[in-house]
């Protein structure tokens, strides 16, 4: 059978992929990607051809991976973080259906959430929600819905994508949802650059959130009511008694 | 700085675990955690002292590490999954702050919702909600509520801690509360045994999933209103046109 691997590599750090996907990528005859984590990892995996394609050229890529192993290539589609959470393992098995000889495995990794979290400390260790403030394939009436949710079920809260040149304020308007639910003093984070050079993890009130600059480089942590700070991290405890 | 290492394994095979995990693991003279975990890893570490408690004793668990770390051990507190979900990260910084002269880094694990989710396929490709039904350390009334908020929201929702033998019928009841606000065929997945011997998965419907037995080593997905199964994997869409 043909194989197609989606390969999660984490935040684009050697050290935080799994060895599975190490594994798995060692193995390939092509590795495909969004430009950018192509160049990331071809250091690292130097007897593939990498091929990629730029940003919003998703179902190209898909298909192009799925050609490719389709002619019998040992395949792999590269995304940062985790191959699912918002990565591209979706839209590769929906696209796989006309592709019956090509099977399909997802190999995890670390996705933001996780990686900015460990970086924070443990901003997620109880119950917790991930959002993402893009618009371009999410109606803003949804994304409005389900922060106004998560506000409402007092989650923990892990936000992808809060900005982007196109769609500057959309943090703002992000927390002034959270603002009608939540303390302005609820403590929140912004991370930086995760597992790569220049790193920043700035600790924030909500009221300070809504006045940060955020890029697309920038995952978000909203604190539920009983986050807090200690010694420099951001801590949402399980509850143990102390 | 005598340093202890707050470290996500994953699901428990080696293969799930970032080279940084076993990196840090390596270079540890001392790596302390809960007996089964302690058990699954103990082979790849030989040159560690391996100390462990038994499940309820993570205080004492947490303590034990920062008093070897004082000692200038080198010294690991390990965790299934990640090191901050629903993991000792959380723990060990609060308990730290009794210890000025131990540094305290987390390293970051592939959770459930992850090496479940890739087994699946991508039911997590989309915003989505993570809770646990564990009330040991919760008010069922806090997990109530946040169920009911991830409904609303529309979330896709991973379950971790679905039953236990204490808790029989938890799953049931939650299945119910998002009975009020979902769809009975709404598409759902139990995942067993992740990354260990004896993986299984279930693709049910919600309906289905309230009559299904899980135990403490499963994993549950809830999907939004998008997921639908495809081919034999659980995809909740991004919502690229096709």
């Amino acid at each position: 059978m043909n194989k197609l691997y989606v390969v999660g590599i984490g935040p684009g750090s050697f050290e935080d992929m799994t060895i599975r996907a190490l594994n798995v990528l060692n193995g390939c005859d092509v590795i495909i990607g969004y430009t950018v984590y192509v160049e990331l990892v071809r250091k690292y995996f130097k007897d593939a051809e990498f091929l990629s394609t730029p940003m919003r050229k998703e179902k190209e890529r898909c298909i192009m991976a799925l050609e490719q192993a389709a002619k019998g290539r040992r395949t792999a589609v590269i995304c940062s973080g985790d191959a699912g959470v918002y990565g591209m393992a979706g839209l590769v098995l929906e696209l796989g259906k006309g592709y019956p000889n090509v099977e399909i495995e997802v190999v995890s990794g670390i996705t933001a959430a996780l990686s900015g979290g460990a970086l924070l400390g443990a901003p997620l260790t109880h119950d917790f929600a991930v959002i993402s403030l893009s618009d371009l394939l999410t109606s803003w009436e949804t994304i409005e819905n389900r922060l106004k949710a998560a506000a409402e079920g007092d989650f923990a809260v892990c936000i992808y994508n809060p900005s982007s040149k196109k769609r500057e304020g959309y943090l703002k308007k992000a927390c002034d949802i959270m603002l009608k639910y939540k303390d302005g003093s609820t403590v929140c984070a912004a991370v930086r650059n995760i597992g790569r050079e220049g790193v920043e993890k700035h600790i924030l009130t909500l009221n300070e959130l809504r006045e940060y600059k955020a890029d697309m480089f920038t995952t978000v942590f909203i604190g539920s009511s009983e986050t807090k700070e200690i010694n420099g991290f951001v801590v949402t405890p399980r509850g143990y008694s102390l």
